[in-house]
């Protein structure tokens, strides 16, 4: 074959698997969002259907992706949970991580014009992307704890801040000075004092941040794809235990509620379990 | 800090730095593209239009990391080699792949109306990207011999094989029929003898692929980004012989030439040389 | 300084910390210890002073290294487990590798001639080592399972084996034949019939192999070394719920018990738990 | 078969395979040997006697793998160059790593009495060991210069320290601060004038280190070992040009020289060499 003695160069792609049965964490941000907000106008200090496209993108993801259960977005980043027993892709990170960052960026590019019907893309935005693995649920549970602190942080800032300079007609700069060293006592106090705004009242979607989940539907009638009984027939996830996979039916839905304190986990236990497949 | 306590997750981040003063070649393959070819009705063997846009979004990858100095792409797949030297996101892997990925596959997405103006993109196509380390020119070169070599076997294959069904009337069993256990010679024969058709006189486009370098542009008259000087002052290529780094503007060109003799390496020489900022 | 144009090679050690929180299991094997033994005329089918030896080395390793809670040994093999939340050298794998293969090395080395005063060591032994992580205990259960189960096959074949060489005066050659395809049953019997061996009351040593426990001494009257105290307060287990680590005096126990089934893992759970420094 | 239900536990050993083509320096140092030369009385500034049996250790390595070329020891460290093709473990980073320690160790244990024939030792040494891997024979050069510097720095740092405090009657607090903030020419002076050594005139073993070479012995009536070739054949260096491999004998010669300059270099180029099997 004209290109055999040129082969040789294939052995130097190292495998590069991922750990069995841990939990993946995919995230993605925006490159270089703050210039690609301010070139296209984003409302601040949120912009809804700048928002509402990262959640339209997600859940495209999710829908291809069977095996992701749970994402979280906020501002220009989002976070998927894939299951612990995933086989996707053999659990090659590159792989993995190329693929799901590029879904995402072309789901946002095509999507686009949906949610700015009258704003053309003024030049081609790009993501970047990481895994991280966690061995127990108390970790993931922590880790979307700690993305949600984050959303809350900014956004409680954000907020302040975007109110002195709009409606206070501070400069940034001068809004930056009043917030330096304040809490969060001290901004929920301004936003109200000042501008009558309560903060617990604003709309969830900017305090909490999106979650999607994955959830059964109920009568499934029909088996679900391939891709699901082949990911739970690779790879054993205990010696012994292991439950028969149910293929099951399952859509998507979007909330925007508190995933620190244990309502949420009990109520969606089964989005860190590792046998059922849902 | 609200989200202190939970802060401890980002210690799963672990460090995947990059060997240094390694050749990188970063390679994206499209995800599931026979499916989507048929979808958009790709002409056979070879879209003009599909692989224009190939080449657009692979220019437009170039134009923004300057430290590609060379990209080689064939059918649903592009290779780039960034210098041996770059510093690029402190060479950590998977912000260099997923970030180059996420780049490209927006650029196909943003730019696919120009290439097929009265065809809508159906939906989000996706791709993957991988990493591979090279430490010696030699293998860099055997590399895109490697995929060049593959763009020929292919393409002849598929010349031969379409003609058979588009002209020869045969269904594509027949002519997978035809084709089994013929040597490169037989389907030259194959196509001059029953099409009329000269292999080595089809558009170099189809038969080499495309070839896109970096060139330095003559009387360059300013300084070109700062980028190109951050890489150089950040690893240091030898212990002392290290020349100084010139920023020089440069420009891209396509090529549809022979990448496996030395003709082509002799006249780029500086696309594999780490020291030059071209 | 001297040596300062040359320092850019460090560079090229890149970090290869272990992921956080995952169980580390740390098992080295003999290099052509089937020559070693044979060289030193290791009694078959089991050398009580060198199984005595391997055990002391082990024990040798546990006493130095705290964060070791449990050890089994088989054969010219061991395993050692690392408390889950172990600093050791910042977890670094290279490091923890090398040094624990050297260490047991070393000890190997250095005590042979208590176990074979008569038998000076004719060449160096050596041992390859290799760490593999666990993320929940059920694995880690498993793994020492696996092990054990792999002695109980071995020794069983093993003494079948040598009893029909030793004692029933067939060749090697002819001992294999008469034990292919007999299963554990068969090898019973052949045992109990023609040698009057019952394979249960054969020392458990032999049958279970060698299990190390780490526990907590009665009394302790002072505080330990400072090394366990520092492993507890550089990686943190988890958000909130962390326990006052306690330094407490601790001992080897040299056991030759069932790993298997529950009743190990239910007397000594505190093997497992991540918190207790022990 | 009774362990098969654990056997899942082995998917968690992931591949460790090395880049191929690349030269891998594998270095270890004691572990501790501050407090393990002190408990053994080793003599200052150098222990002729401690370096000597470093040098046999790494003879025994060497010989027993023949893919080491090169190795270099100062002080309680040793570097050893593996051939750029070796295939040895097929390239499995912690077999080769636990491996070489383990055997420097052991043999480190071994001949302890042979230079210490009246100072029994006193216990077990360890030894922790890393592989670093380098693309081009300039870093390989200078990682050798960079640890003969080394050597030079703090030989001449020790050789006056020890001279203030053997002859010069200072305490080590007092011969540190009467180097402190010396340059060499300083240390060179204060040698010559105070104590009338000549450092150029010293043992060149303490001033230069321990070079271990790998040099082809004339004559070479017969093959060497099969490792060899199998080495050779498993790991193709380049597309085309691949020599003969020729097995030939090989001895080990110890220097004392000079590996910064081109000298060594130019007469051992061999060392360096990838094709060529010696």
């Amino acid at each position: 074959m004209a290109g055999s003695k040129f082969a040789y160069v294939k052995k130097f792609e190292l495998p590069d698997a991922l750990l069995p049965n841990m939990f993946m964490v995919f995230r993605l941000d925006g490159h270089s969002f703050h210039r690609f907000s301010d070139q296209h106008g984003f409302t601040k200090p949120n912009d809804l259907r700048a928002l509402q496209l990262m959640d339209h993108a997600a859940k495209s993801v999710m829908e291809e992706y069977k095996d992701i259960s749970l994402a979280f977005g906020e501002s220009d980043e989002y976070s998927f949970l894939l299951r612990k027993s995933t086989a996707l892709y053999n659990r090659r990170q590159a792989k993995i991580v190329s693929t799901l960052t590029s879904l995402f960026t072309s789901c946002y590019v095509f999507h686009w014009p949906k949610y700015f019907p009258d704003l053309p893309l003024q030049y081609p935005p790009s993501f970047d992307g990481r895994i991280v693995l966690y061995p127990s649920q108390q970790e993931v549970r922590d880790y979307f704890a700690w993305r949600q602190a984050d959303t809350h942080i900014n956004n409680l800032y954000n907020t302040v801040f975007w109110a002195l300079v709009q409606q206070g007609g501070q400069t940034t700069t001068e809004a930056h000075a009043t917030l330096r060293g304040t809490i969060s006592k001290d901004k929920h106090e301004i936003l109200f004092s000042r501008f009558e705004i309560n903060y617990d009242k604003i709309d969830p979607r900017y305090r909490k941040g999106s979650v999607l989940v994955r959830v059964e539907t109920p009568e499934a009638p029909a088996l679900d794809s391939s891709a699901q009984v082949d990911v739970l027939s690779t790879i054993p996830d205990d010696s012994s235990k292991r439950k028969k996979a149910r293929a099951v039916r399952t859509h998507l839905e979007l909330l925007h509620c508190d995933l620190i304190r244990d309502e949420f986990w009990d109520k969606y236990a089964h989005l860190l379990e590792q046998h059922i497949v849902i």
